[in-house]
């Protein structure tokens, strides 16, 4: 499996994706789930994918050569609009599923595949989609600043409370790291190292783009200032009244 | 959908369910899905369950009417120990199983049900079983003191931090609610109410029974409580420098 997140806020956009891919629990391995597209000046796109390896591998092989859309084919380098490139990338999802659906089918494999794009093309503001595996897709809002793929229910509680499109990103980082950590403490295939991309709105190009392991300084900042503060904060509350009388 | 929560620890057993059964979103109503038997000074059992409501309803009264069990019939008030309990849950699924299994497999519905056994009878320690739709179970130990049933995702994270087998029961009441609370707040399908049973080790008897509902005042501190705990607490972990300093 995979947990992969996206949030779109007012000073940019983020993407942070885990590493690990298993078939089955016997043979886990480390694979990217983070790639991007990067013109500086012009145009800064961040890919997250999550499903069947072959699956999504195929999807970016395709996106790299060009997709047809429209009658022409066309890259994540060329779309004018961020809303075109989520098309694209839809485009590209059908176009595996019409070469491999059937074969997959055949060996009663789902066609299990979801992606996370985001990015900043010329002077939209920056847009996050996340694209299904039947190609459609939804996008990110003020309302709903975050768009998850994968091992999603984990991670879900800290983003639901504390996250808004006005977070700043600094603080966004905080929140994107506890959502993957709480995910990987809780499931096995969920795994570091992760992969994070970050991009400021308007800068049109790759703010941070870094791998970060079990040993990076600030995630065992985080990991380990964020479970002493937990336990804190529960030993904080009051316990019930009627849990401490009875007898 | 559902969650439930049972912990078994060294002072004592909790269980905590909520009360939303849902058939689509749009049919949604309360059933309690907290059951318990009591023969004070002699033994105490809590039922959850969770899965399709008819079918965890037919185990539940076919367990008050008697179910065959090594070829006698058998309840809940007389089984001698809490294995026998787990086994006696197991002989009522698969009773069921052979009764409702292939009419719900003829409509496409699959046998989806789960649930939590825990309880106390006579010398034994407190005991926690989870009893699948097979009709076969796990227990609970000191090395993974709770079990989940329904969606568990979203509140299995504060457990896996925090709660140990020696959590003080008053204390352990605080981390159930908030891995409720965080449940109830991710997922449409998991609501208010809750039910709530707490026993102690040894005292054989119903400690507490309690219904939550939005206004427990208790549940309210909890609640309130702890979303300004997370906040403090993640606002108190310092940004990445790469992350402030990046322009």
């Amino acid at each position: 499996m995979t947990y992969c997140v996206g949030l779109c806020l007012r000073e940019g956009l983020l993407l942070l994706g885990d590493t690990r891919t298993n078939a089955g629990v016997d043979n886990i391995s480390v694979f990217s789930k983070l790639q991007h597209v990067e013109v500086p000046g012009e145009r800064v796109l961040g890919l997250c994918t999550a499903g069947n390896l072959a699956i999504t591998q195929a999807v970016w092989g395709h996106l790299q050569e060009g997709v047809s859309l429209d009658g022409r084919l066309a890259t994540l380098r060329d779309v004018p609009t961020m809303f075109q490139a989520a098309r694209l990338v839809g485009a590209a999802v059908r176009a595996i599923y019409k070469q491999d659906g059937q074969a997959l089918s055949q060996q009663n494999i789902g066609f299990d595949c979801s992606l996370l794009v985001g990015g900043q093309i010329g002077a939209e503001p920056p847009r996050l989609f996340l694209v299904y595996s039947a190609g459609n897709f939804i996008e990110a809002t003020a309302d709903t600043p975050f768009l998850q793929i994968g091992e999603h229910k984990y991670g879900k509680p800290i983003l639901d409370r504390n996250l808004s499109f006005d977070t700043p990103l600094a603080e966004a980082v905080k929140l994107a790291l506890v959502s993957m950590d709480s995910t990987i403490r809780s499931n096995l295939t969920v795994g570091l190292p992760m992969d994070l991309m970050m991009l400021r709105a308007d800068a049109l190009r790759v703010d941070q783009r870094r791998r970060i392991a079990e040993d990076d300084p600030y995630y065992t900042v985080v990991r380990v200032g964020w479970g002493q503060a937990l336990k804190a904060a529960y030993m904080a509350l009051p316990a019930p009244e009627w849990a401490r009388n009875s007898s």
